[in-house]
C-alpha cells in the first residue's frame, strides 16, 4: 500500500513536470583533510571543471553547510538557533531545495538558475553546482537592529562550504552578488525570503588549484 | 644594537603599562579532528572549566580564525578581500588585539574585559578567553546597502573559531550581544570599528561535553 502511495505521489509530480527530486546517499564521515588542512588550503576559486559533482559529493557538501548533526541541531550555529537558513542548489537540471531533514534534494524549478545566481559575473554560471544561501526571515527579530543576526548566520554556512571543499578537493567561492529578483521568482520564494550570499562549486580546473592556492 | 633597542621599546612599553605583549608559537598544523568529525562535533557550550588556553592553542585557534594562510590571504574569506576583520582577545591578565602577521597579542589594555563581553550573560565571563570579532568599517563600501558584507566576514570568522574548538575539544559559543560602549571604550576602538561578535572559549567542564554534545 505504501508503495502504491509513493507511486501515485511520484506519478502526481512527475505531470507537474517536478518529478525528479533526489534523495541522497548518507554522508560519506570518513577521510577529508583535517580542519588545520583545510584551513591552510581554503582559498576562492573562480575557475571550474566542468564535470558534475557526485550525489555523495552533494551530501557532504549540503550536510556540512546546513545539515542536522544532532536529532534537532545543525552543523551550523545559527544567532538564537532559529535555524532560519534554507539552502537552495542550482543546477543544469533544475533548481532544488535541501531538505536537511531528510537528506533530499526537493526540485522547486525545471530551469537552470545557475545564470540568475551569476549576476553580470559570468564564470559563476561556469561551476556544476551554485548553492544559494537563503534565509526565512519573517520572524519579527530579523526587522531593525537585529537583522544582522541572519547575516552572521549566512556566513557560517558560507564558513562551513569553504572548508568542506578546501577538505575534499573542490573549488569554490563565496559571493554575495546575484541577480535576487530573477531568483526568488524562478526558486519561487516569497518576500519573507532573504538571499544572502552564494557558493558555486565544482572541481578544479586542470592546473587552476596549484596556480590559485 | 637592535638587542638594545628592543630593550629600550620594552622599558617604555613597560612604564605605560602595557609591556607584556605576548608573541605566540607557530600554530600547531598537525592533529585534530577532519572537517567532517569537527562538523559532527560542532554545537554551542555554555559550561567552561577555569583552566587557562595554553599559548599554542590561543596561536591555532586565533590562526584558524584569522590567521594568514598565503603571504596576503587568510584562512577566512572576505567581502572583496577587503580584510578588515580584526580579533581582540580578553583574559584575566588584560585585553590584545591578534597582529596576525606578526603572530602575536598585543596588549591593548591591563583590563580584565571579559565581563564587557558577557554584557547580561554572566556565563560568557566566566571562560578564560573571549574572542571579539570586530570589524574596520570605514570604508564607504559598508555605508548603505552593502553594510551587510562586514556582517557575512564577522560570520565566516565565527564559523572557523567554531570547527577549530570542535576539533581541538575546545568548547565554544558565538554571541552577537556585549556591551560593546563599555568594550569600545575598554579597547579603545574608534567609531570606524564595529564590534560583530564574541567567543567564550575554554576547556570543557567536566563531563559538559558529553552532556550537551
Amino acid at each position: 500500500m505504501k508503495k502504491y502511495i509513493t507511486a501515485l505521489f511520484a506519478a502526481g509530480f512527475a505531470m507537474s513536470g517536478l518529478a525528479e527530486s533526489v534523495k541522497l546517499p548518507a554522508p560519506d564521515m570518513d577521510g577529508g583533510f583535517t580542519v588545520m588542512q583545510a584551513l591552510k588550503a581554503r582559498h576562492s576559486e573562480r575557475m571550474f571543471a566542468c564535470s558534475e559533482l557526485s550525489n555523495m559529493e552533494l551530501s557532504g557538501l549540503l550536510w556540512a553547510a546546513n545539515g542536522f548533526n544532532r536529532p534537532d541541531r545543525r552543523t551550523n550555529a545559527t544567532g538564537l538557533n532559529k535555524q532560519t537558513i534554507v539552502l537552495y542548489v542550482c543546477m543544469k537540471s533544475g533548481a532544488y531545495r535541501y531538505d536537511a531533514k531528510a537528506n533530499e534534494l526537493v526540485k522547486v524549478s525545471d530551469e537552470d538558475l545557475r545564470p540568475a545566481v551569476a549576476g553580470h559575473q559570468a564564470f559563476a554560471a561556469t561551476a556544476p553546482v551554485s548553492v544559494v544561501i537563503a534565509a526565512d526571515t519573517s520572524d519579527p527579530i530579523y526587522k531593525g537592529g537585529r537583522g544582522t543576526l541572519s547575516c552572521y548566520d549566512a556566513g557560517i554556512v558560507s564558513g562551513n562550504i569553504y572548508l568542506y571543499c578546501a577538505a575534499h578537493n573542490l573549488a569554490t567561492v563565496c559571493r554575495a552578488s546575484m541577480d535576487k529578483e530573477k531568483l526568488k521568482k524562478g526558486l519561487g520564494l516569497s518576500d519573507n525570503m532573504t538571499l544572502h550570499l552564494n557558493h558555486p562549486v565544482g572541481h578544479f580546473a586542470s592546473g587552476s588549484e596549484k596556480a590559485l592556492r
